[in-house]
């Protein structure tokens, strides 16, 4: 076999399920061809030479971490109402005052596509710096037909200028637009719907998601645009019971949906459907954190019943201003019980799967991209335990160093 | 006047005390020569030439933060024991089986002091690139006369490797060795105190620290090694209050002590006592975190009091692995109610207080060494509101770039 690039002396986590958790292969080396895994083994048994040789001196290699729930375009600042709450103010203050979302939403809609990633790229670059090859990106800031549509086009221009992989969801069912107040319905029919298949139409997006929340869109609501999702041929997936328990685990699993996410009050019902639809449970333990939260989601209940975790930052200028997914696993340990071995897979493989891309990335697999992030430590344990060191020696996306 | 360097177009944070809580000069420059700021005001009135002048372009300025309380010096891995406590394996079953700070004593004991230095320096180079100017290095981990210099001698040499600002402390009572296991006031006689006169002799320490707790030295040994510091001329500090309510704070403040650490426990009678002896409170939410403890720090009654807070990363490889100072601040907000100011004092003012080192860096004055952190962004409120962001432009020490 002639590889383009061979990986020698390496420790591999290839993070395909088994015993150990992290799928190691010690002595290994890894031949990459096109972009794509050709193959792993051991040292002893390469098969083949290579254009070149890269000898990696027993450091670890993982899959390219993956960041499957941000909301990273956006536009505006609001370090302000960070600075008030801190002060004493209340959530409630501060949205009457014209804070919160809408404040994002305004300064969103002002803003054309290409202020908008640049914007994103200053908070990707934070991101790459701890391995992540592939970040998925939400619309919900815009909230019409037009702006909407200028963030998913952001995002697939994140995707251009940082030669990470871009996953681009709309969601434009993420908060009711002043213009549409008290009339959410109206807004989910006359926007939400028509952008789905405008959006499926022109390729601007990968999936479709919603808030679904008391102070968001009804399950009602929810399920009528998820209905108009899969007519469009686009997978769904749903902020689901993060403050209160509304059923929407249950229902995007109805959906056969790629994730729930959240999910701090999921019910027994909503996790059985999870399992047998095979859909996500992605923890954002920034925004628990950042919002004081005390109830968490039901991580040994989903383990029992073998979901699938996945974690991410959340990333947003409000209630998760985080842009370290290695922060957020440590949170998702610490906070909400995860071991070790499914944190990683939640910034890996299940993650992958969150967003339909388990086909192609989220373990060290012949066959799939080439996607690795190559780590100075002795233990993968290492790279989670320790928050803001950013062990990382370097990335190889689709092949290529970055 | 004729400066070495001229900083124009400048948004200062003196982070002196005053009415806004950052002492902030908009439309300033600040002018360097021999090391020091020599001038600082209006742009209008600059009062003469420099040798460089660099237009910041409205970038915020603030001192160069300084972390005062870290055990950056050490060596040894206890990862695999953050993944055993995550499978659900508790800290005593660990430490029985020689895990806990055994292993890192046992691993400092082996290592020479070039060797400690470079591992800490991997570890400084995080908090450097969050605009970190000043860190504070405890040893403790030798428990041996000769070892416990080593690691004083390992911080000094990261002083000199770093270009940072490093304060060596003495923390030989940081644990009992298992040599003395049982006589701990022995070891406080033998080792201890033999070792603070040594230290200050040779000019290896610049404080002396003490755990007072119930696993680790009562107050009546922290006594002895405070009357034995005193007499050596070093300024004491102690790790106070954390587990249970020892007493630690006002013991270290009737000793005129620097700072008393962590202090979750902390009653009234340790406050009124701090606020008397000018003894800093430094607040380790990363330990708090990190070991999901649910007492906080009494932030309201030390505010009341009038006691400075300091925020610190306690960095150390068992209890707060956090090399982070930015997320320390960030936890100190979310999880023990900060404002903002006050976390900027406790990374600035308030902790180069708790250092002793008031009269030379924390506040951008006049006559003050130029330690300066220069940084990329639109209000001081966004360096701390986003985890995992470094929205740091570049550091100033002495005077020169770095
Ligand atoms: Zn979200
Ligand atoms: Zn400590």
């Amino acid at each position: 076999m002639q590889f383009d690039r061979l990986l020698t002396e390496a420790r591999l986590a290839t993070m395909v399920a088994g015993d150990d958790g992290y799928g190691v292969i010690e002595k290994a080396a890894l031949g990459i061809k096109d972009g794509r895994i050709a193959w792993i083994g051991p040292m002893s048994e390469i098969p083949g030479e290579a254009r070149e040789t890269e000898r990696l001196a027993s450091r670890w290699v993982t899959p390219a971490l993956i960041d499957c729930h941000t909301h990273l375009v956006f536009a505006g600042d609001r370090s302000d109402e960070f600075e008030r709450r801190l002060g004493g103010e209340s959530y409630e203050s501060i949205s009457r005052s014209g804070g919160g979302i809408a404040r994002s939403v305004e300064a969103t809609r002002a803003a054309g596509a290409a202020e908008l990633a640049a914007g994103a790229l200053t908070r990707i670059d934070a991101l790459a710096q701890e391995g992540v090859g592939t970040v998925e990106i939400k619309s919900g800031y815009g909230l019409t037909r037009e702006s909407e549509r200028t963030m998913l086009r952001a995002a697939r221009g994140v995707e251009r200028a940082s030669g990470m992989r871009v996953s681009a969801t709309l969601l434009a069912a993420h908060a009711v637009p002043p213009e549409y107040k008290g009339e959410s319905g109206r807004y989910i029919d006359e926007i939400c719907i028509p952008l789905i298949r405008e959006a499926a139409r022109e390729g601007l997006a990968d999936a479709v998601d919603a808030y679904c929340e008391g102070i968001g869109f009804s399950p009602e609501e929810t399920r009528r645009l998820f209905i108009a999702a899969k007519a469009a041929g686009l997978p769904v997936k749903l902020h689901a019971d993060q403050l209160s328990d509304t059923g929407g685990a249950r229902l995007v699993a109805e959906f056969g949906g790629l994730s729930a996410d959240h999910i701090e009050y999921t019910n027994a019902e909503g996790i059985a459907a999870m399992a047998k639809a095979g859909t996500v449970g992605v923890l954002l333990p920034g925004a628990f954190y950042a919002l004081n939260e005390t109830k968490k989601p039901p991580v040994e209940a989903m383990r029992a019943a073998g979901v699938d975790m996945a974690v991410a930052t959340d990333a947003n200028p409000g209630t998760s201003p985080l842009v370290s997914l290695l922060t957020a696993a440590n949170m998702a340990c610490i906070l909400f019980g995860l071991t070790l071995p499914e944190a990683f897979a939640g910034m890996t493989r299940n993650a992958a799967r969150a967003l339909g891309l388990h086909g192609e990335i989220g373990t060290l697999e012949v066959g799939k991209a080439a996607d690795l992030a190559i780590w100075d430590v002795e233990r993968p344990a290492e790279i989670i335990q320790w928050i803001g060191r950013r062990p990382l020696h370097g990335r190889i996306l689709a092949g290529e160093w970055q």
